[in-house]
C-alpha cells in the first residue's frame, strides 16, 4: 500500500458521508458569514496547476483561496508554461508543491491527481482529471442541495441529458445515492442513457430510479432537474441531433409543468440546452450554483489546510506481471515510471488511476 | 429604462463633472499620501477579464488593486481561456462577478462593457470596449492636467496625429470641452483631421478650436501637447505617408519651439511619433502620466467600492421593430440576445451600445 | 559611467563575496523561521516580465514575493502579451516599473536586464538573459552548499554534463573560485568540455581543477557533484550521442561508488541524465536545492526591498567610433537606441551588456 503524508482530495469516495456534510456545512457558515474567514488562509500559498485550460473552475478555486486571505501561483495553459510541455508531472509537482502550501491540478488525463499526489509535497486537491473524478463539483452540486431544499435525502432528482459521457451526472449518483430516500429519474434518448455500471451502482445501493425519455413528462415530479450539456457530435447523426434536441432543451413551456418548489441546476457552460428565457424564473438556479461554487471550495481548501497532514491512502492494489491500463487517456501511459497498481473485482482488473475496468 | 443596482463606470459622462473632479482629486490625494489607503480594498477581489490582450492597462488595474490591498482573478487572452470562447458574454460574466466584488472589462467589441453590466452581480469597469470608450484614460489624462497644471480650466491644448481614428483625443474633447476657458488646436492631416461630429460637439459646448496642419507652427502657442499614433496604414498610399510623418513626429527640433511651461503627453505605446531624444526633456510627461494612470485607477476602483450600490441607467431607449445596428463591431451583433434598443437623435437612432448612428 | 539609482542584481560579480553570503545567511534564517518574514514585502508589488516562458524560475520568485506577504503583477509570454510584442524594452519597463516596488526579467537577449535598468523607476533583478547570467541560481546552488556542507570552502565539487553551453556551471565556477580550497572536477567529453577562458578565470583565481572524462571514476572524489542536461543536438552525431549519453547518466549502479556525503545536484529540469531510481537515495538533493531556491529568492527581494536605493553601476566602459557588439542574441541588437559602450581588455573590446568579447 502507497500512503501520502498529506490530506488529499482526488476522489470524494475515498471520504465517507460524515466528511461530506461536515465540508458542506462548512461551505454553508462561510456562506452566511465570509468576514469570520477571511484570513483563515493568510500567509498560505495554493498553486492551481492547469494543464488545460478550464478558466471558470480555476476562477472559482482562484477567487476561493483569495477570499481566506490565501495568496496565488499556478499556469493556466500548457502551451504557454515551459513546465506543463518539457516535463514529467513527477518534477513539476514536486517542486511546486515544495514551494506551496496546497496544490490545485487539473489535468486532461485520467488519474493525474493521484499520480502526482504520489510523490508531492503538499496536500493536492483534484480539480477534474479528464472525464474521470472532480470532486468539488460534487460538494457544490450537494451544498446546492442543502441551502436551497434544506436537505440531502427524500429528493426526487432528474438528470437530464447525456447521462452516458457526463461525469458530473455520474458522480452525483455515486454521492447521493448513498443518503435515504434519493430517487433519479434519468432523463436521455436511449443512444446517451445512463452506463449499466452506474445503474448497477444504485442498485447496489438500494438507491431508485427509473427511466424516462420524455423530459416534459417527467419534470412535474422532479425536486430538482439537473441539466447538461449534450453535445452534437455525440448523436448519431446530424439528423438525429436535429430531431431530439428540442426535447432535450428546456424552455419555458417546459418550465411551466414543473413544481413550485422545483429547482433546475447545470454545471455551466451551456450551450443550448437551456435556452435564455429561463433565466428570470426563479426555479433557475443554475448561477447561483456557480455562486454556491466559491463557498465549496473555500470550504474544501480551508479543511485541507486545517489539517493537511490527515494522511490519506492512495494505492492500495498489486502490480500484476505484464499487465497495464489499456484507457489510451490513462495518466500511466504517459508518465512510464508510476507503479501500474489494479484492485481485483470480481473478474476485472480496475485500474487504481483512472478506474478503467479491463477482464483478466 | 433598465438599469442595474450596481455603480457601474461604463461612460464617464454617465456622470458629471463634479463626479470627475472628485474621482481626479481622490486620486491626487492618493498619490500623495498612497499610505493612507494600503488597506482600503482589503478582502474585496477584483477580476480583470481581457477578452483582448491590452497588457499594460491590465497591469495599471491590477497594481492598483494591489496597491489597495485587494486581490485579483482574471484572464487576460481570449486564446488561452476556455471561458472567452465558449461561452456567452451574459454567463461568462454572471458567474465571474458572483465570485468578485468589481470587474474590470475589456473587449474587442463596442458596447460589451454595457451589455455585461445589464446581468453582473456586481459593478462593472470599461477598460476599452473596441475603439468606442475607455474612461480610466481620460480620467488619468484629467489627472495628469490637475496636477502638472494646476487646473482644468484656461487650457491651450494641441492634439496632434490621427484625429480621425483616436478613441483618446475623441474622448479629451468630451470630456474637457465641459470646462471654461478650454482651447483645443487639431494638429493633422485633412486626410485624418478630426470627424464633424467631434467638431459639432465643441461647437455646441462653446468650446473653441482652431485646426492647423503644422506642428511645428502650433506647438508655441500650447499649454499641453498630446500627440497620438499615426499608423501608417492610415494614410492614403507609402509615398505620402513617407512625405508627411516627419511633419507629425515630435522631436527635439519642434520641442525648442514650445514654451517651458509645456506639457507633452501621449497615450502610450509610441511607435516613432515622439524620437526618444525627446525623452529626457523635462517637458514630456507621458512616462509620469503612465504612472498618474496606475493612482487614477486607484481612485476610480475606490469610488466604486466606497457606494456599490449607487445604481446605474443602463438602457433609456426604445427597441424599434425590425431595426437592428449595423455597426459590425457593435456587441449586439455576436450577443443576439441583447435587447437592441436605441435613442433618437434628430433624424438618426442612436444605438445605445456602441453609439453607433444610423439614419431613420 | 552611467549609474542606476537602484539596487539592481544583474550579475552577482557586481557584488562582492561578503555580499553573497549576507544574502545566503538571510536565506538561511528565512529557511528556519519563515514566519518571521511573511510580512516583510506587505505593501509591495513586485512585476515579474517574462519575455519567454520558464515557469518554474517564475513560480518560484512568485512564491518568494507571496511568501514575504508581498503583491504582483506580470506576463509570462510575449505570445499572450501586447507589451512584450509591440515596444520597446525600455518604453515597457519604464512604465511598468512606475507601477511597481521591484522588477524581475526574463529574457531571451543577451544584456537584456542591463539595459532595462538604464531606465526603470525600480530595482531590477535578472532572472536570466539568455545564456548569459542568472544570479539567482547561483545564489541557490551557494544556499544549499551552505545548508547541506555547512560551508563554502574546501570542497571538492564535480561538474558533469555539457560544460561548454551551460550558463549554470559556469557561473558557479566564477562564483566558487572566490572561496578557498575550492576544486573542481570538469566531467565531459572533449567537445563538450569547459570553455578556455572559464580555465583561464581558475587559474588567475589560483583554484585547482582537473578533467575527468569518467562520471564513474570521479563520483568516488566528490563531495558535490552538479549533473546538467545534455541535449542530443549538443553531440556531433546521433552515433556519438548513443555511444556516450549512459556514461554521462547518473545511476544507482554509479551511486553507489559515491561517498555517504556526497550530495547531488541539478538545476532541473532534467531529461534522462539522472535516472528516476536515484530520486529516493538521500544524496540527491536536487528537488530540495528547488525549495532552497525559494528561500534564495525571498533573501534576494528581502534584500533589494530593504535598501531599494543603494544604487549600482551599470556602464563604465567607452564608446568606439563605428563599432557594434557582433553577437546575435546581444540586445543592443534589437534595442537600437542603447549606447553601445565596451569594456577594454588586452586586445578585445567586451561588449558591457552580453560580455562578447571581439578582437579590436
Amino acid at each position: 500500500m502507497l500512503r501520502s503524508e498529506f490530506t488529499n482530495v482526488i476522489d470524494l469516495t475515498d471520504y465517507g458521508t460524515d466528511w461530506w456534510l461536515d465540508v458542506v456545512k462548512l461551505a454553508s457558515d462561510i456562506y452566511d458569514a465570509p468576514e469570520k474567514y477571511s484570513s483563515a488562509a493568510a500567509g498560505k500559498v495554493m498553486a492551481t496547476l492547469f494543464y488545460e485550460p478550464s478558466t471558470r473552475t480555476q476562477m472559482s478555486f482562484q477567487a476561493a483561496m483569495l477570499k481566506l486571505g490565501g495568496a496565488l501561483i499556478g499556469f493556466d495553459n500548457p502551451a504557454t508554461s515551459s513546465v506543463a510541455k518539457g516535463e514529467n508531472l513527477k518534477d513539476t509537482t514536486k517542486i511546486v508543491s515544495s514551494y506551496s502550501d496546497i496544490l490545485v491540478m487539473r489535468h486532461p488525463e485520467e488519474g493525474a491527481a493521484k499520480a502526482a499526489a504520489l510523490t508531492a509535497d503538499c496536500p493536492i486537491i483534484n480539480a477534474g482529471d479528464g472525464s474521470h473524478l472532480h470532486p468539488s463539483q460534487t460538494l457544490l452540486d450537494m451544498l446546492t442541495l442543502y441551502r436551497e431544499k434544506g436537505r440531502l435525502t427524500d429528493l426526487t432528482i432528474g438528470l437530464c441529458g447525456d447521462l452516458l459521457n457526463g461525469r458530473t451526472v455520474h458522480s452525483m449518483c455515486n454521492a447521493l445515492c448513498r443518503f435515504k430516500g434519493i430517487r433519479f429519474v434519468l432523463i436521455s434518448t436511449e443512444e446517451l442513457g445512463m452506463p449499466a455500471y452506474i445503474k448497477e451502482m444504485l442498485d447496489a445501493a438500494g438507491c431508485a430510479y427509473e427511466e424516462n425519455p420524455s423530459l416534459e413528462d417527467a419534470i412535474g415530479g422532479l425536486d430538482m432537474l439537473y441539466m447538461t450539456r449534450v453535445q452534437k457530435e455525440r448523436f448519431s447523426s446530424e439528423a438525429e441531433y436535429e430531431r431530439l434536441k428540442n426535447a432535450y432543451t428546456l424552455d419555458p413551456a417546459k418550465m411551466a409543468k414543473g413544481r413550485d418548489d422545483l429547482i433546475v441546476l447545470h454545471p455551466l457552460p451551456r450551450v443550448d440546452e437551456i435556452s435564455m428565457d429561463v433565466d428570470d424564473d426563479p426555479r433557475a438556479l443554475y448561477f447561483k450554483q456557480a455562486k454556491y461554487g466559491l463557498y465549496a471550495r473555500m470550504a474544501l481548501i480551508l479543511t485541507v489546510l486545517r489539517d493537511p497532514k490527515r494522511g490519506s491512502e492512495l494505492l492500495k492494489g498489486e502490480k500484476h506481471e505484464g499487465v497495464s491500463c489499456p484507457n489510451a487517456k490513462c495518466i500511466t501511459r504517459r508518465e512510464r515510471y508510476l507503479p501500474k497498481t489494479f484492485i481485483s473485482r470480481g473478474g476485472y482488473l480496475e485500474c487504481e488511476y483512472c478506474s478503467y475496468r479491463q477482464k483478466v
